[in-house]
């Protein structure tokens, strides 16, 4: 009996790296059945998705490339859906078991909250939406009794090891993190970067959005908060490694002083496949670990002062409420005025600072809250530098 | 209710551990209660243990330490055996749950069985007993339905790996070795190794024997044979990669290219703490790992032409029979001529190759071949060599 998934972003760096985990699933006697696929507005790349994977139905969030796939496609017996509409619609389906959500930014968050009342399990690579919601989601997952499986390869780390580990054994949750392409440089020399060098991560290949986020570990930061609420865990028990080889990706040490470490070539497909096929692991020929290659890994402390972005983090996951939903919201718009040009890379943590400090926090558990406040911050901050 | 327990070799280094651990768990709420202590000949040590811990029963080994006992000490009410009889009579009571045996060698071998025929679970630090017998041990826990649990850290390390995974999703085992003392020299330079330079181990304190068999590697080549029975994989499973800096205690590749790793302060108290309260964990005050000491972590391929020890592990154990319990032997008995300056470093794998060479292997699974065949072979490096 195939295991039915549908994937929301299925165009991204994940949902691309998740049709390939798929296929290899299905040739290793693990059978997977797409439902359904989604992009925002690359059409092209989703017909030779549906061309290879005939899902039932897709959905294309962006309106005219919605009417630019009618112009240019067929493909008789296909579902076609568009807008946010349409992601909620297949997300609330029941012909589905798992729901790999993919999407960039806080535009997950609705269609995964639809999933989960429904009764779905989810597999998060859309780490924004704990970030914003975290303490609501996992009400809803109580509720439910679904799993809430990571993608992220911190996450999946930790959780696989935690596996067959007791939840207050945890002394430490030790989220590695490369330091990003600016690890070695000084907080002056921030202050000059280009949208190419911040484009460049040393080890993984990203979407610009999170790469960027690398760069100003901002990721890492999401990753906290991510970490919080995906383990239920105090803050204080999180801590952060430098360890600028992307090896090992992540750890977890234990009350009675020992540490488990989850590592790997950095390929999203472990974590990827990991997700789709928990508890169990199937066959992958992805190639081993070299440790002839990878001989030497080295761990240095995280720098606060000059990775602001991350401060930002740990001090937003201390106030609570729905201060990570204002610092999400000006993260995401100011890294997207950076990719355009129209502002210097260490506005970026400023910018976020200037909404957190205007903000006046809510119940959190309010998903009108949730969105008002997300809209407003943008809002605000898409006012004042355009 | 407390843990009822038996340490067999109390006096040892993983003896002298092994009572600090239980201190810290009793101190934790998690009470252990000793049963019965062993020395063989280090009775001044064992009074003192004794006055600490209170056990029903000791048994004293070496028969004039025994009688120098009851010249030096008087306690009340203690139960005082002697000789190998001595250490089978308390592993066969039914007063206790757990047998803890730190035995060095051959020697654990005999009360090993008879613990387990009468259902108690086993912490095992005494490899060779796994060495020499492993497929007759297997046998007796499946009849048994017995726990046996591995002290050595590596086996610790791939023990917590293991935990909560499938037996049929491991690809590797990784056993890390530090490479010993010895790691950087030529074959050439081993020639001259003085008794003083193989007695120093770069990250561990142990015991004489497996200090030295640590600086020919035999020690890993041991752990190999171990890892075979203990977890029941094919040899060509099982991998040895040189990690010198011992943070890593082992690793776990899973078929889908997830690794895991098991890794802490190279202290022995972390294992046996593992072992004693398996499958939990129990909070120690050890002092964390410390990344900022341990920044950097290497790894390099073994020089099996250097080792000839663990190239004749690996052998001997695709060869099967009989033949472990020839090198094994004739390893002690080499060891302990090299210690007492009556053969050359270079002379232990000699003097195990000739052994294997002139050995016609048994059936493996009779304790009487077992002990016979280890009987003779010491015999026979002995007439040789003094």
């Amino acid at each position: 009996m195939s295991k039915k998934v549908c994937i929301l972003g299925s165009t991204g760096s994940i949902g691309c790296n998740t049709l390939e985990v798929i296929e290899n699933l299905n040739e290793n006697n693990y059978p997977v059945q797409i439902v359904a696929l989604t992009t925002n507005t690359r059409i092209d790349l989703l017909a030779l998705q549906i061309a290879k994977h005939s899902p039932e139905s897709v959905v294309i969030t962006d309106k005219s490339a919605y009417e630019n796939f009618f112009i240019n496609y067929s493909f008789p017996g296909l579902e076609i859906l568009s807008g946010e509409e349409g992601l909620i619609e297949i997300a609330g389906r029941n012909n589905y078991e798992l729901l790999i959500t993919a999407l960039v930014g806080f535009s997950g968050l609705k269609p995964t909250i639809v999933a989960i009342n429904s009764g779905k399990d989810i597999a998060l690579a859309n780490k924004e939406t704990l970030v914003v919601a975290g303490n609501l989601i996992n009400g809803l997952i109580r509720k439910k009794n679904i799993k809430l499986i990571p993608i992220d390869s911190e996450h999946s780390a930790i959780l696989q090891c935690l596996t067959g580990e007791k939840k207050d054994s945890v002394r430490k949750i030790i989220l590695t993190a490369s330091g990003g392409p600016f690890r070695n440089k000084t907080l002056n020399e921030l202050k000059n970067i280009s949208i190419e060098e911040a484009l460049s991560h040393p080890n993984w290949n990203m979407g610009n959005k999170i790469t960027i986020d690398s760069s100003t570990m901002m990721n890492k930061g999401l990753e906290v908060i991510e970490a919080k609420w995906l383990f239920e865990t105090e803050i204080e028990k999180i801590k952060i490694l430098i360890h600028p080889q992307s090896v090992i990706h992540s750890m977890v040490e234990f009350n009675d002083g020992s540490i488990k470490a989850q590592m790997g070539i950095p390929d999203m497909k472990i974590p990827i496949q990991y997700a789709v096929t928990y508890p169990d692991r199937v066959y992958s020929d992805l190639s081993n670990m070299d440790f002839q290659k990878f001989n030497t890994l080295t761990f240095e402390e995280p720098d606060f002062n000059k990775f602001k972005c991350l401060k930002i983090a740990f001090d937003v996951l201390k106030t609570g409420g729905t201060y990570p939903v204002v610092m999400n919201a000006a993260n995401e718009i100011a890294v997207k005025l950076f990719l355009e040009g129209k502002i210097s890379y260490l506005s970026i943590p400023e910018i976020i600072e200037t909404q957190l400090n205007n903000h006046v926090s809510l119940n959190e558990n309010d998903i009108d809250n949730i969105i008002s406040i997300d809209t407003n911050t943008r809002k605000n901050v898409l006012d004042n530098y355009t």
